[in-house]
């Protein structure tokens, strides 16, 4: 990409990222981001770092380490901290708090919690210190054209309107749009792609809640588990964060929500208490009562679209080609494995519309199946996790994994949070195993039948010859 | 909608009749409209009018008559020319060329052609002539507050690139968004109203042929006919002109157009003879080269959403809401549709919010419900008019219908075109039918089944008993 000049809109973690890749591969960046630079408190509106707390794991750490620049990485995994499995607290029959810890991986692999807005200074940090790297803070993207190659940007103040008077022409041999769900690249780049396009609002709504640090100055629990409040319908998470706080957060349909909305300040805590028990151990009432209200209720979207590119002139990345619901921790790690995805077609196809055709042939596939199963694991969290069934085919897939590790079998979950094989390989892997298990299940059910029913066949068949015996003998 | 402001945004059929009736309701209307007027041809771009052409049916005549101004539907139904049937042109074995008639009802409804261009026209002119009712042309919706119910519009030139300098903001109380499928009142309603939206391309282009009058300037096939071509994956199609001509359209895969678009010319003519026997009696082969480069290979999207409004501010109709793919014939009888729908729902409902929340509630699903038909019959259309089995079913239902009216029996296509039937129900009637009529010949196999086999069955029981009674006799 050497002389090449690449526009990259949005300066989150995975367009960051982007800018790292192209920066690395010689083409002039230049970094346009709605928002004010997040380093600048003076920009940066408060919620700007607002978003459900992040899981870092293989797939994003794989992203990172391929931008070589191993100072970069060390730094952020040096802001996370190890969940080394998911605790599950429930009630027992009895009344008394039950807290059981399930481990992500039988090789002891985890996954990270990390704080979203430190992951992206260091990534910024890195870039500004990059000569061919330039940054446009406060730009609003109001148009393309992707056969020119052109691209208008307006400045926009710190609400987010711009101005008209100051729009400034860009010229792009290749934009990476990394603006986020409701991407405007995306949006601008359908008017020249025939695009085939779905965006669904799941029956969920999610509002965030802080965990303080004991008085003590300690984590108030486990600080190696992402921990879950199964309700069946909704739920309440806790993932730590550095200063010994948890980020939590409350998913439920959109009626609880609304119900709560209305409903006495009494209500929601009688609701937590009853459902999420020992959580008013560590946030307070009248706290849990004003998080609620005061921090906004927001919907989660899925969007699947095809192609991601078009033409050699432009190609969407992350959540603006691939938001998901975030019950697989995936989304941030999806969307620096599309960074990594795209550029290793890049490196091996010198034609970049050939490369983004290829970009989009396999990566559409695998990010309409990650879209898939974070909205089945949604069920799982909120409800599986603590079903016998999913404990014993866990225990098994996992017994299988730990002592035959030849045999290659491991579990769905370790496959997408543990590896980097495609998202839809991981699926067939999953659906063989699925086979596998079914079958060795039925063998056993046969072989554990067929002796007792051999047995009283053969007593039955005793009998009935016994009796023609017998009325022979008295004929 | 007395002393209330209503803007609409696209001055097609949809959009104009939507103005009509919002003008009867005393209500002061602004239609705000992209492009140039089209009954001027200095600022209306050649291809303004270039659209499949259109089969108006009861819905689109209904939703005109609704809007109780008798001499406008007398206008528009003059232009139009009924279309009694489909025309199915096959080559027999033989290779003679074979035409068949397949009427549409049995109770003689029909279908009628008509020029987008002249409907509109006469819609148009119609509220040219109301006081209540200012045309704002070569006006770009730019931006749009859902919550201060305002709109952006600027000036647009000719070719559809506009003036910032330009805008004008525009109060509201009521924004009726009818400009078509790439929709910009959709598109600014999305960032307000948590919007489920689907669009997808189908693997299908479609190009427009002119077949013109004979020499002695008559009709060149029967103008009383919609002429089908079916091809198995393709197909040719032809709706007849005021002018004598007729409107043709060739619609195929992707990879047939490709394909055809890089082959020798003599390919496409070959083509032609081979699956659309007789079209080179009527359209010349160099005519017939020369239009298949000259006219655009477009694309047909299907798009469905929901909800298609936000508060009591914006609503969506016609394909903005519910753009289908074109073989039933029903994208603007549904669109008009929906306008008479809306209105009586804000007839019913003072309250607008309430009114569009009950208008969403039920039209969403009459959308998806036509959207989902319109992509099937593209399949009867190509290949399953020729069916036997499609042609005994619609014997069936037709004669059913024919001499048993009490019955409530019809077809799928008659409710669809000559009934106001809820797409929803029609789909619920056809259903129930199809049960019925399986259960019918069940009834009729088993009666064909059960007396030739009691027969047999009673020989063979005579055979056997008489041979007990023979070695009775021997023993």
């Amino acid at each position: 990409m050497e002389g090449k000049k690449v526009v990259v809109v949005g300066a989150g973690p995975v367009g960051s990222l982007a800018a790292l890749y192209a920066s690395k591969r010689g083409a002039d960046v230049e970094i346009y981001e709605l928002r004010g630079d997040l380093r600048n408190a003076e920009t940066t509106p408060l919620n700007f770092t607002k978003s459900i707390n992040l899981a870092l794991s293989e797939r994003g750490i794989n992203a990172l380490r391929s931008a070589e620049v191993p100072e970069l990485l060390q730094a952020v995994l040096a802001q996370t901290i190890p969940m080394h499995g998911r605790m599950i607290h429930t009630r027992s029959p009895t009344g008394a708090l039950s807290e059981q810890s399930q481990l992500y991986d039988v090789h002891g692999r985890f996954q990270r919690s990390v704080d979203r807005g430190g992951l992206n200074k260091v990534l910024l940090d890195h870039l500004g210190s990059l000569p061919n790297v330039k940054f446009f803070f406060q730009h609003k993207m109001t148009g393309a054209d992707f056969r020119k190659k052109k691209g208008w940007f307006e400045l926009s103040d710190k609400s987010g309107s711009s101005d008209r008077a100051k729009e400034i022409e860009v010229d792009f041999d290749l934009l990476i749009g990394a603006d986020g769900a409701h991407s405007a690249t995306r949006y601008h780049m359908m008017k020249f792609a025939r695009t085939d396009y779905h965006q669904e609002y799941i029956d969920c709504l999610w509002c965030e809640f802080t965990m303080p640090a004991t008085k003590s100055g300690d984590f108030a629990i486990s600080p190696n588990h992402l921990h879950i409040w199964p309700a069946g319908s909704f739920m309440f998470i806790a993932l730590p964060n550095l200063d010994k706080s948890f980020v939590c957060t409350f998913f439920g349909p959109v009626d609880l929500f609304v119900r709560l909305e209305k409903a006495p300040d009494t209500e929601l805590v009688q609701t937590f208490d009853k459902y999420f028990p020992g959580v008013s151990n560590y946030i307070q009432p009248d706290d849990l009562v004003a998080q609620f209200k005061r921090n906004p209720h927001l919907p989660l979207i899925n969007i699947k679209c095809s192609p991601h590119h078009f033409s050699d002139s432009v190609v969407i990345v992350g959540d603006a080609a691939n938001a998901m619901v975030p019950f697989y921790g995936q989304g941030m790690n999806a969307g620096m494995e599309s960074v990594r995805v795209l550029f290793s077609q890049l490196d091996e196809y010198p034609n970049t519309a050939e490369a983004l055709t290829k970009y989009t042939d396999q990566r559409t596939k695998d990010a309409h199946t990650i879209a898939d199963l974070a909205l089945g694991n949604y069920a799982e969290m909120r409800h599986s996790v603590t079903s016998p069934l999913y404990k014993w085919r866990k225990y098994i897939e996992e017994t299988l994994d730990k002592y035959f590790p030849s045999l290659g079998w491991a579990t769905q979950y370790s496959r997408v949070s543990f590896s980097n094989l495609r998202y839809s390989e991981v699926v067939q892997h999953s659906k063989s195993q699925k086979q596998i298990l079914t079958f060795l299940l039925l063998a056993v059910t046969v072989t554990a039948a067929v002796g007792p029913a051999a047995a009283v066949w053969a007593y039955l068949l005793r009998f009935r010859m016994s009796k023609h015996f017998l009325s022979g003998l008295r004929r």
